[in-house]
């Protein structure tokens, strides 16, 4: 939690831009697995937590426009919740903290809001949907249709530039991240099962006293790019993929990606590839920078992969008209990058037409249609850069039978590289006012600080 | 998963049981953290899996009660599921292996159950509400009231008695809890953090291929029933908590509880208590047995910590008066232990009343209102006993200030045990056709035996 001046400041700027009505913020309820009572860990929304820092559940903030005033609501404990959850501070303790003076039952919350214009972000959690609808009397539907566009593009704009307090935390999870990755890089052997890294990973994360940012990603089929699956076993010749990032205890995310040979050394065609990563990362990174929209970071790595599998063989063509086609989707089907704050991917739930695109049209082409960030980038950003080079049999198959792209690849010659599977690196960057800055410290990235470090050296 | 026959042999005798119309089984959707696309772990509904035993959301089965039939909706894979989640089995593939030989699109399952009577179970997601309704063309309120009494009690019956390969389910997920457990205990010492412990116990759970069947309580503050908070430093003198249990690849879980001392040994006041419960343990086993009421074996436990007490002069007064009164609540204010299976509160879902209580009426009685399982044992059942002893001060400040069973407490007596904390010790136990016995391998449970494991010996 910071300190409660960073929450007024935080809640002023939003509500001097919104002009009349209510602002309703609900918190996250506990999110049931099997029966009500047995929960996830909490996850508190990201936004509650960005305005009002409190990361308990059953909570709500509303900001009276025309008032002035902020209110949390949360009901008081009982002595069954003392015996079962013990002492935990009063809501009027918990609120002071963050700088509200004024609290106020639960069930007051549906009155308090009647008659007013409310603005309420976009709901992803069915709780939420539900709570939303009791409180303003409308059914799920409308709930949906009733949310507020100009509070989702002051939340943004807010939410987007990065304090310096906020750097701060984001470092500390990406410290943490680093760990997790050198760690499962020195792991990977052949006999191990994906599930046994996945497990160290995640145990290096609750450690530090926070959690993971998302679900793992911990496979031997790299080319599988959300693969949560953790039951296959390392074999010598193989690649393993991690994809992983710690959140702090307050909240803040990061999100790394790393590729190592299962056994001690790459061997030739893994390197080639391998190395085409690197350059395709090293290409977008250089980039980076104010002014700068986050499409064209992406088609930078893209021309230096598809530029590299040129000289390969598997493509071929005019580059410009290529990447125009959107033929090197063929193996690199993804975005280079996510906006990353308090979401691993930030804002998500907002809607990726204002975080990711400024309101802009988005494009529906394969490969392109999931980058999820596009604008102009501005000082106080903070994002991933994570091209990859992924070998899908299905897809191949895919455009070889429908000849999609066909001017652009040779499919024979892709074909020898069907079985080769996928490979990513992922860093994080902050934008500064003259170009950017990788955060937290350096994990091993090229092919010879991944093969050092597996020989016990390195980090 | 099991073999189809079982599956077709549950799902026939359920269907037997009932009289007409349609059995509707939504499986769970995904549940999001902080946007629609970062979500938990999946974890499926334990009704669904223990009929249809498919391990992904977004499911549906519908069994016909009129035509014998059973269908499993579901919706086909596209490229873009491909390229991000892998090749998976079609729908038919899957369905088959569970014995369902009927596939439909869920978008047909709204058509499909119209101008039927459909039963469906009480939802406890709020996805689950929400789909319903939109299925039934119900608004939320008339959800909840149309779940089927028919229905849940035909799916307790029939889960509340494990088959054979369901027990080795179980006893391979004790298997990986002790481990988690041993673990623990051998880790505690001063200067470590909560979170590390926690964190450790998860990796092995994963680790084996699973993961854990509730959030870790790892405690130095024992007297908090349900502390999910890891951020306290472990220090000499104090004692650790830890209740976790494990869940197999296959849903099914194991809940055990240790205590342990931060030093090596436990001091003279420690073991008092300690011994107190293992005593209080033993009595509750050696009470368990088919046609015994559960009821008997919470008051073998309660009984046994009432007269310790007493003993130290703690409580005082006639024991069967003290024990009808709620006197031992002071200090043993929840159950002895509940239902596991496929949900570590097995069935929760589905209402105590008819889980634990055979549809009889259950107490108001602080502490004995927490007893989950007070109805009639039989061969087949399985179920914790975990009988605890807990000095929770603001519970004494309560009664002290009110007089609060004030005959059979000498609350001067009571307070010299304020800062003790608490201690639980939990085993998992199958009621057979002429006792119980415990499922899995032994874990330490004397102070003698946990004395030495933290020595370096034992298990």
């Amino acid at each position: 939690m910071f300190d409660r001046a960073t929450y007024i400041s935080r809640r002023t700027a939003l509500t001097e831009r919104l002009g009349h009505g209510l602002v309703l913020l609900p918190g996250n309820a506990e999110s049931p697995m099997n029966y009500a009572d047995n929960c996830y860990p909490f996850r508190q929304d990201s936004t509650f937590l960005y305005y009002c820092g409190l990361d308990q559940p059953d909570l709500a903030a509303v900001l009276d426009l025309d008032a002035g005033t902020a209110t949390v609501y949360c009901d008081e404990l009982t002595i069954d919740h003392v015996v079962w959850m013990g002492d935990l501070p009063t809501i009027a303790e918990r609120a002071a903290a963050v700088g509200v003076d004024r609290t106020r039952p639960l069930a007051d919350l549906a009155a308090d809001l009647a008659g007013r214009q409310v603005h309420y972000l976009p709901p992803y959690r069915a709780e939420t949907v539900l709570w939303l609808g009791e409180l303003l009397g409308r059914t799920p539907p409308a709930v949906h249709d009733g949310a507020s566009l100009d509070l989702v593009r002051g939340v943004v704009d807010q939410r987007a530039v990065k304090e310096p307090a906020e750097i701060v935390e984001i470092e500390r999870a990406v410290t943490t991240a680093v760990a997790m990755h050198t760690t499962a890089i020195r792991m990977a052997r052949p006999g191990l099962v994906e599930a046994e890294i996945a497990a160290e990973v995640e145990r290096i994360a609750a450690a530090a006293g926070g959690r993971l940012s998302f679900p793992v990603i911990a496979t031997i089929h790299g080319e599988i790019l959300h693969n949560h699956d953790h039951g296959n076993t390392l074999t010598a010749g193989g690649l393993f993929l991690l994809d992983a990032g710690a959140e702090t205890a307050g909240g803040y995310c990061s999100d790394l990606s790393s590729t190592c040979p299962v056994s001690p050394l790459f061997d030739d065609r893994q390197r080639t590839i391998y190395d085409l990563q690197v350059a395709s990362q090293e290409a977008a990174v250089a980039t980076l920078g104010p002014g700068v929209p986050n499409r064209d970071v992406h088609f930078a790595a893209a021309r230096v992969i598809f530029d590299g599998l040129k000289d390969l063989g598997v493509f071929k063509g005019d580059t410009d008209e290529a990447l125009a086609a959107g033929a090197h989707a063929m193996v690199f089907p993804c975005g280079v990058g996510h906006m990353m704050g308090l979401d691993v991917h930030d804002m998500e739930n907002l809607g990726e037409e204002w975080v990711g695109y400024d309101g802009k049209a988005k494009s529906t082409q394969f490969g392109l249609k999931s980058l999820r960030l596009a604008r102009e980038l501005e000082p106080g950003f903070v994002l991933t850069v994570e091209p990859g080079i992924y070998f899908i049999p299905q897809l191949m198959d895919l455009w070889h039978e429908r000849g999609h792209c066909a001017e652009f690849i040779d499919f024979d010659e892709l074909d020898k590289w069907r079985d080769w599977g996928g490979v990513r690196n992922e860093e994080d960057f902050l934008i500064t006012a003259d170009g950017a800055r990788r955060l937290g410290p350096a994990k091993p990235v090229t092919a010879d600080e991944i093969e050092e470090l597996r020989a016990g050296g390195g980090a």
